[in-house]
C-alpha cells in the first residue's frame, strides 16, 4: 500500500543512498558469485514470461476480496485458496489457510537453502479496498482491463501486482535452478486494508511459523519507473469510528425543527474543532512526543522531496493546506495528521427529505509518527468528545484498528541488497524516502519478534491505490519480478 | 403531512377557537339542515363499510410511490392510476393523470351541485418519503401491517390515510344520495414530498381547472384522538444540497493526510459557522423580515403549547436545544430554523478505509416564517459560502426546493365548518394552532389565484412521519372520514 506520490518528479523525503555498498555494476561478470549468475539465468527466465505472467495475474485480480464487506467474505475465501494453491505448486511445506477473529492468513514455507541461508518471510496481503464511488471507474474494477500499459482493476496495485510479482520470482528460481537460494516463509494477511486488526494476535500466536532473519514486506513501490527508491518510516494509523446520537429516532424537521439539537449540525462543529486555525491537531498531548526532527534531516527531505507546486499537482487541488510551519513534504513524511475519512448524517439520496437526523457519524483517522503513543491519542479523543459535547446528544466512540508507525535502519545487509538488487533491475541508484502511509504489520513484528522490515515493492505513485481507476504499471511490474529475483540471489552472495 | 406534536398533550401554539359558531350539538336534531341530516345518513354508512376502507387502503399503501427515487417512477404511475380509477368509480368529470415537469397530477371533478354551491378544491399527494433508514422498521414499509390499532407502512400517516379517508367521504355521499352536497375539483400531486418543485408552474398553466371557492388541505392532522385541532399557520420550506470539493478525486489518506484540505473538515467548520452560540442562524438578513410577534400572542402560545418536558417527551431527546430567548413552542412555531438533513463523505461503510475524500456534501433546509423572503436566503446563504470557503476548496450550491410559508384567516364560513364537523366527529371543540412543518401548495394557491386553504386530516403526532414505523391510527381515521363527510355537508348548510 505504500507509494511515494511520484512518477515524474522526485519523490518526497527522498535521500541518496549512502555510498560505499558494492552494486552489480561495479563488479566485473567473472566475480559475480555463484548465486548472482544463477540470478541472471533466472531474470532471463522471467522475459521469457510475461504473457503468462500477466495472464494470471489478471485471474487473481478478478477476485474480489474486498475484506471490509461481509457480502465479500466467500471471495476472500477464494482470494486465499488461489494464494495457497500458487504455494502449493512451487513445492512449499505446510502450506495452509490459517484461520484469525477475522479472514485467514495464508501460510508456506521452503525452508531446503544450503545452511547458514536467512530465513525470508515474505509479507503481503490479498484484500483489496473497496470500490466506490464506482461510477467513477472507466471499466468494471474486477474486470481487468489493458488501457496503454496498464492493468486497471481494484488491487492490481495494492497489492496483488507486488504479491504475484515475488511469487513469480520464487517460482523462476524454483523452475530454472530446482530450488531457492534462500529460505523462504510465506505470509500474507487478508486484513490489511482493515488496518490489521487481528494481526497482533496471529502473530503472538504463531511466533515459531513467523521465526525469520528479516521480513521481505511487498506492500510497497518505487518513486518513478526509472527511479527506484527504498522506504525507511512508515507513520503509523490510528483509526476510529464516532457516533452522534440526538433523538431516539429520526424527527420531521418542520415539527420539530428548531427546538432539538440536530446531531449532524452538532458533530460538525465537534470536527471543526479537532484543528485550530494553523491546522493543528488541538486533541490534548498529541504532538508532546513527536519525535523532533534535525533542520539537517529537514533540508535533506526538503531537498529531495515534493516542491509544493510538485504537491500541488500529484494531489490535483488547487491550493495545498496542512500545519502551519511545515512544508508540504515535512507535513507528510514527518508530522502527524488527523482526517476525516467520511461522514454520514440523515438523507444523502437524490432530492430532498426533511428529517432532521437522529444520528451522525464520521470516521477519523490519524496517521501517527515516532514516537506518539496509541493508548495516549485514544484517551485523549475520548477526552475531547466528552469535554466538548453538550449536553444534547450521546457520543459513542469505536475504536476500528491501531497500527505503529516504523523506522528501519538504514544500514543493513538486506537494505544494501535491496539496494544493488533495484540498482541492477531499474538501472538506477535508489533513494531512500519517508512514506506517509503505514503497514502495521512493519510494527507489529518489530514489536513481538525483534524482526526488521525491507519494504520492496513495484508500484508507482500514480496507480490510484484505495481510489477509481486503481492500476498497475506493467513494465514496472515486469520489472518487479526480475529485482525480487535479484534480491533473493543477492542475500547469500558473498558481495552483500 | 402536518400534524402537531402530541397525542397526550395539548399540542403546541393552540388557542381555543374564538365563540360565537353554531355547533350541532347546541341545536335541537329538528333544527338540522335538509344537508346535515343527510350527512348523519352518509355517517352511518361510513361506520358499515370500515373492513372494506381497510383493505382498500392496504392496496394503497402497498404501492411504493417514493417520489424522490427515479427507481420507483412505475411505482409513482400505478399510485396515480390507482387515484384516478378512484374517482372515475365515482363518476367523476374529466378525470386526467395531468403532466408536469416531474411527477404527474390527478385531476377529476364533480361540478354538479346545486347553483350557488362552492367549488371544493381537494389538495393531497400520492408520493411518499423514502423508507431508510430500512433496518429500523419492525414491519417491511410496504407491505402494511396492523400492530395494535394502527396501519404501519411508509404512507399510511403522510397521507395516504388522508387521501383515501376524504375519496370515501365522497363515496359514502355519492352512494346514499347520488350526489355531492358541494362542487369538488379532486388535484393530487406528486411531488410533496420533493417540496412541489414543479407545482407553481402548473398552478399557473391550469388556472381553469383550479378554479374555486377555497382548497380543502388533506395533508394534515389532529392533536389527539379527543382533541381535534386546526391549523392556520405554516412555516415554509427552503431546501438546499450544498458540494464541496477539494481534490480531483479521492486520495490515500497517508500519502496525502496532512499536505491538502479535507472537504469533510472544511464542510464541517463551515456547517458549524451557520449557527452562532445563542442558536441563532448566522446568514446575513436571516431574521430581518421575521414577523414580531406580540407579547400577547406570546403567552397565548406557550399557554396552549407542549411544556418543555412535554416537548423533550415528544422529540425523545434528554435536552432540548433552540434559540436563545424563545420557549420550545415559540422556536417551532414562530421563529425560522436552518437544519442539516443530510451529510455526506468519504467512506460511510463498515470498517475502515484510508480515504481523503475528494467531496463532502450536506443537505440543508430552512423553515420560513412570515415575512421572510425565499430569494434572500437563497443570496444569503450563496454568500456564506462565498464568504468563508478557504481558497481550498470550490463549492456548488444547488437549491432543491422552495415553498413560501402561509398564514389563514381564522374566521370563514369554511374554517367554521371544519370546526363543527371536527366537534361532530370527535367530540371536542377544535383548537387553534401554529405548525411547523411545510406544504407548499398553501401559499402558491394564495399567491396565484387567491385562494384559502382549509387544512383538515386525521393523523397524529406519534404517526411517525418520514422516519420508520409510520403508522396510521385506524379509530382517528374512520372518524376523519365521518369529519370530512360532515365538512362537506356543513358547506352548504345555513347553519354555518
Amino acid at each position: 500500500m505504500i507509494r511515494s506520490p511520484s512518477t515524474t518528479f522526485r519523490p518526497p523525503f527522498v535521500k541518496l543512498l549512502n555510498g560505499g555498498f558494492h552494486t552489480g555494476r561495479q563488479e566485473p561478470v567473472s566475480e559475480m558469485s555463484s548465486n548472482e549468475a544463477k540470478s541472471e539465468a533466472v531474470v532471463a527466465y522471467v522475459r521469457l514470461n510475461h504473457d503468462r505472467y500477466l495472464s494470471e495475474l489478471k485471474e487473481y485480480v478478478s477476485i474480489p476480496s474486498i475484506s471490509t464487506l461481509p457480502e465479500n467474505k466467500k471471495d476472500m475465501e477464494r482470494a486465499a485458496q488461489w494464494l495457497k494453491a500458487q504455494l502449493e505448486k512451487m513445492q512449499f511445506a505446510n502450506t495452509a489457510i490459517l484461520p484469525t477473529e477475522g479472514h485467514p492468513v495464508v501460510y508456506g514455507e521452503w525452508l531446503k537453502a544450503p545452511p547458514g541461508s536467512p530465513i525470508v518471510l515474505v509479507y503481503g496481503h490479498y484484500d483489496v479496498q473497496p470500490v466506490d464511488p464506482l461510477n467513477e471507474w472507466l471499466s468494471p474494477p474486477f474486470t481487468p482491463t489493458m488501457r496503454g500499459d496498464r492493468l486497471f482493476a481494484r488491487g492490481a496495485a495494492d497489492m496483488k501486482g507486488q504479491g504475484h510479482a515475488v511469487l513469480k520470482s520464487l517460482e523462476a528460481w524454483m523452475t530454472k535452478t530446482g530450488g531457492l537460494p534462500v529460505n523462504v516463509r510465506f505470509f500474507f494477511e487478508g486484513e490489511e486494508e482493515l488496518g490489521s486488526p487481528h494481526l497482533e494476535a496471529f502473530i503472538a500466536k504463531n511466533k515459531e511459523k513467523l521465526t525469520s532473519t528479516f521480513c521481505l514486506n511487498c506492500d510497497g513501490g518505487i518513486a518513478a519507473p526509472d527511479k527506484p527508491s527504498m522506504v525507511y518510516g512508515l507513520r503509523g494509523l490510528e483509526y476510529f469510528e464516532v457516533w452522534v446520537r440526538g433523538a431516539e429516532s429520526d424527527l420531521h424537521s418542520g415539527r420539530y425543527g428548531g427546538a432539538v439539537a440536530n446531531p449532524a449540525v452538532v458533530l460538525a462543529g465537534l470536527i471543526d474543532g479537532l484543528h485550530d486555525d494553523d491546522g493543528r491537531v488541538t486533541l490534548r498531548g498529541f504532538y508532546d512526543k513527536v519525535r523532533t526532527v534535525s533542520q539537517e534531516e529537514r533540508d535533506e527531505l526538503n531537498g529531495h522531496g515534493f516542491t509544493d507546486d510538485e504537491w500541488r499537482k500529484s494531489a490535483g487541488v488547487k491550493t495545498l493546506y496542512g500545519e502551519k510551519g511545515f512544508t508540504s513534504s515535512e507535513r507528510v513524511g514527518i508530522r502527524p495528521t488527523l482526517e476525516v475519512n467520511g461522514m454520514l448524517s440523515g438523507f444523502t439520496g437524490v432530492g430532498q427529505k426533511t428529517v432532521l437526523p437522529a444520528t451522525a457519524m464520521v470516521k477519523i483517522s490519524m496517521r501517527t509518527v515516532p514516537y506518539q503513543e496509541s493508548a495516549q491519542i485514544d484517551a485523549s479523543l475520548r477526552d475531547y468528545f466528552r469535554q466538548y459535547a453538550p449536553p444534547t446528544v450521546t457520543v459513542d466512540i469505536k475504536r476500528i484498528s491501531t497500527g505503529p508507525y516504523a523506522i528501519v535502519e538504514r544500514n543493513t545487509p538486506q537494505l544494501r541488497a535491496a539496494s544493488k538488487a533495484l540498482e541492477q533491475s531499474y538501472g538506477a541508484k535508489p533513494f531512500f524516502e519517508l512514506e506517509g502511509g503505514s503497514i502495521p504489520v512493519v510494527g507489529l513484528l518489530k514489536n513481538h519478534l525483534g524482526v526488521n522490515t525491507v519494504v520492496l515493492g513495484c508500484g508507482l505513485a500514480d496507480d490510484k491505490l484505495h481510489a477509481p481507476n486503481e492500476g498497475l504499471h506493467l513494465p514496472t511490474y515486469y520489472k518487479g519480478i526480475e529485482a525480487y529475483a535479484r534480491f533473493f540471489g543477492l542475500l547469500s552472495s558473498p558481495t552483500t
